[in-house]
């Protein structure tokens, strides 16, 4: 008989896969670790949880422990992958009841990212969060609301109960000082302000939401100071300040008060389960694999947050972590494992996030020095087009930048900011991006007009036309 | 010196010729004749306008009469084009001094269709409408407008003001009957609503907007009884009665009473001029022309809703009327008769429509006869999926159907509907079938995903992933 499929990660990459498996091979055993309690949660919807448009934390549950057992997929929690032994296709589990040898046919390492601290120090200190855990996001919410209140919709069976009770004894943050300008800071900015507090941003790089460009920065920088956000651009934070809580941050030579900080400046792939192990890791330190997500040793597969991805624009191997990636990549290995070689797919980096009311999109190459290094001679412009006919109610300015090789003509990236449906619109450029158009191709692509919804040329029709001028 | 451009038609497509043309080359002589006094006008925004959701018959017209003078174009609008020779390179033209005769190096033929009635006797009656003309617009929002108010808008210069001030003065209609439930049928129903009418639609075929096949044409149906407008389906309306104004609608062999009817069967291409001339129309009556939008004479050109134009995956030359068409192929007309060759770009059919809130896109080809006889084997899904994270507020059911080659997995064509963002989603699938893309492409596409704007898997990635298990 077949040694099992063992799948390390409990989320989105390794559910998918462990369920696809079952699906498409019901006979073959699929065995999940866990490192946590938390399995299949929308990471993405915590900073929503946190700002009270969503009630529950169970409805950032994909699936319950239960849900997974029902597909007959064995899911062990609280069990810890430690060590990989690929010659003898062997895991080193450590669990409640102590450390244990499990053998695998395949294996899937789907162990995810952590967020980024180390460079902040003070991290240690209470009422200092990352947006990266369903306990720290239940904390958080408790933190915020009041004691005389309940909190609400944090009562999942295993959440840490105790930290919960803790915040919700506590005497909600006035103040709240975010490290770091990303999807996660300007994401917490806008629940933060939902709750009434007095919010301050502090970002190292001139810009927020870096990946998006310039054109969006800008923009969102704009929507967050409008909305009462301090911005402190520019801006390294040394150090969260406080006894035993945090009091302050300290940035710039500046020392800024605060009752709470989230730190959300980036993530690292979790891959020490595979030191001494031969599997190739690339320079993000994320797992290179090839296209059916098999690593450089037979048998084992990584996807998701911990392992590098092709960019359908550069054709090389990069780290983009995020949620699609996770799930296509996770169903693919499944696929491939129970039988159904099936490619995982690359990624063009495609990204969209809510600054308040303003709708950012991104995708493929933006950055003109990163393009370069890929071989290509960018050049880029950037359009304010309507959202709908000039005449119809509701049209919106919307920001457009595209990006092309000036020789080739080919479409590279794209970012677009906006309020009317923006954000929908650069899958138009993940489109294209995927299937390699040219600029002059993307101008000449019949895209939707109806007054209620376009105007005659989409605001990515005009930067098309814009741009196709000049390559 | 070169004999003038000549332009026959100054809307969308004749008009985006003369302006790039006299952009491209501001030398050359660039002379527009239009047979009515209206220029460049939005048809698309005239059942707002009707509805009262856009104010001001001026708010469609994209240029005026002098805003075209100012780019130096020579505009002569109640001049009618009646003939061409294309042996002498000349044009015959009844003017308000007269007929003459007029030379010319290039010509353009953008000359538009005309709303069909012929089918429906009576239409002579009066309060019967086409929305197919801003005089006819204006005279319906005057007619629906009480006689103690003020028509709002509807001040333009050369509007009929005749016709304007006879239907002011009529008590409004109470109920309205609709003839035809494509997009004018569809749209009116809401206009009509809006102001209080009973609305009765009457559709020949079994479904509403037919191109966009069944699932669409379903949940179109419910949202328009849902609004109170009762619908006859698989009805043809024979006649329109009354005296001097349209008193009755007699379809189906029952007798519908109405205070105003709107027809809206269809279009048919302006190309009476041609009679005569050595210039090939295709089965729909319609101009064919080659990439660069050229006729089979040399220096002819025809452009918008007059032409057909290259399919993006029948590759056959098709007619399909729409406003981004007309404006694109007369743009590349003007810029291949300024001396830079510029390609008029395919169709894919691809249209999206508002039907009270619910958001309708088709691309491509969906209906499998049509498939069948464009030479591939059809294979269609339809999904159910949601418009965000099922946990975010305002995620709404989206339904995408999407149809593909069996044998090649070539996506064919797609449709969309649903109340959040789905129109624009058909972008989509519009930029994959211009890319010609398959099924297994694009599931694999990194489109976007956050809780706001979209479930990790995007509707159309959960047909696509349907779909590609079955081709």
């Amino acid at each position: 008989m077949t040694d099992p499929f063992v799948v390390v990660g409990g989320d989105a990459a390794g559910l998918s896969a462990a369920s696809k498996c079952k699906r498409e091979d019901p006979d073959r055993e699929v065995l999940v670790f866990e490192k946590g309690a938390w399995v299949s949660y929308a990471h993405c919807g915590m900073p929503y949880y946190v700002k009270g448009e969503i009630e529950s934390l169970a409805d950032l549950l994909s699936l319950t422990p239960d849900e997974v057992r029902e597909r007959d997929i064995d899911l062990r929690r609280e069990h810890e992958v430690v060590a990989v032994d690929t010659d003898r296709q062997t895991v080193a589990v450590e669990g409640p009841d102590g450390r244990f040898e499990q053998s695998y046919g395949d294996l899937l390492v789907a162990t995810g990212a952590h967020a980024t601290t180390d460079p902040i120090d003070g991290f240690e200190l209470s009422g200092a969060f990352t947006m990266h855990s369903m306990d720290a996001t239940a904390a958080l919410r408790a933190f915020l609301t009041p004691p005389d209140e309940p909190v609400r919709g944090a009562d999942v069976e295993y959440v840490d109960a105790a930290r919960v009770a803790a915040y919700a004894d506590r005497e909600p943050p006035e103040s709240a000082a975010i490290v770091g300008g990303g999807y996660v800071g300007v994401e917490m900015a806008e629940a933060f302000s939902a709750h009434g507090l007095d919010v301050h941003l502090f970002q190292r790089p001139e810009r927020l939401v870096p990946p998006f460009g310039e054109a969006v920065g800008e923009v969102v920088a704009e929507e967050l100071r409008d909305r009462g956000v301090t911005l402190h651009l520019s801006t390294e934070v040394e150090r969260l300040e406080g006894e035993e809580t945090v009091e302050a941050v300290r940035a710039g030579g500046e020392t800024v008060e605060t009752d709470t900080a989230v730190v959300g400046i980036g993530v690292r792939p979790n891959t020490a389960l595979l030191d001494g192990a031969p599997v190739e890791c690339g320079d993000s330190g994320a797992v290179v694999v090839d296209e059916y997500g098999e690593t450089t040793v037979d048998g084992v597969y990584a996807a998701g947050d911990c392992s590098e991805s092709r960019h359908v624009v550069t054709g090389e191997s990069d780290w983009v972590p995020l949620g699609l990636t996770a799930n296509r990549e996770g169903r693919a290995v499944g696929a491939t494992v129970a039988g159904a070689p099936s490619r995982v797919g690359g990624i063009a980096g495609t990204a969209v996030v809510k600054a308040f009311d303003q709708e950012c999109g991104r995708s493929g190459l933006l950055d003109h020095e990163r393009a370069r290094a890929a071989g290509f001679d960018p050049v880029s412009e950037t359009v304010t087009a309507g959202s709908r006919s000039g005449y119809y109610p509701g049209n919106a300015e919307t920001r457009v930048t595209l990006c092309a090789d000036r020789e080739s003509g080919r479409l590279l990236g794209g970012s677009i900011v906006g309020t009317d449906r923006a954000a929908v619109r650069i899958d138009t450029v993940a489109t294209a991006l995927e299937a390699g158009l040219t600029v002059a191709e993307l101008e000449r692509t019949d895209l939707a007009y109806a007054p209620p919804f376009s105007p005659v040329w989409d605001p990515v029709l005009v930067a098309a036309k814009v741009l196709a001028g000049e390559v």
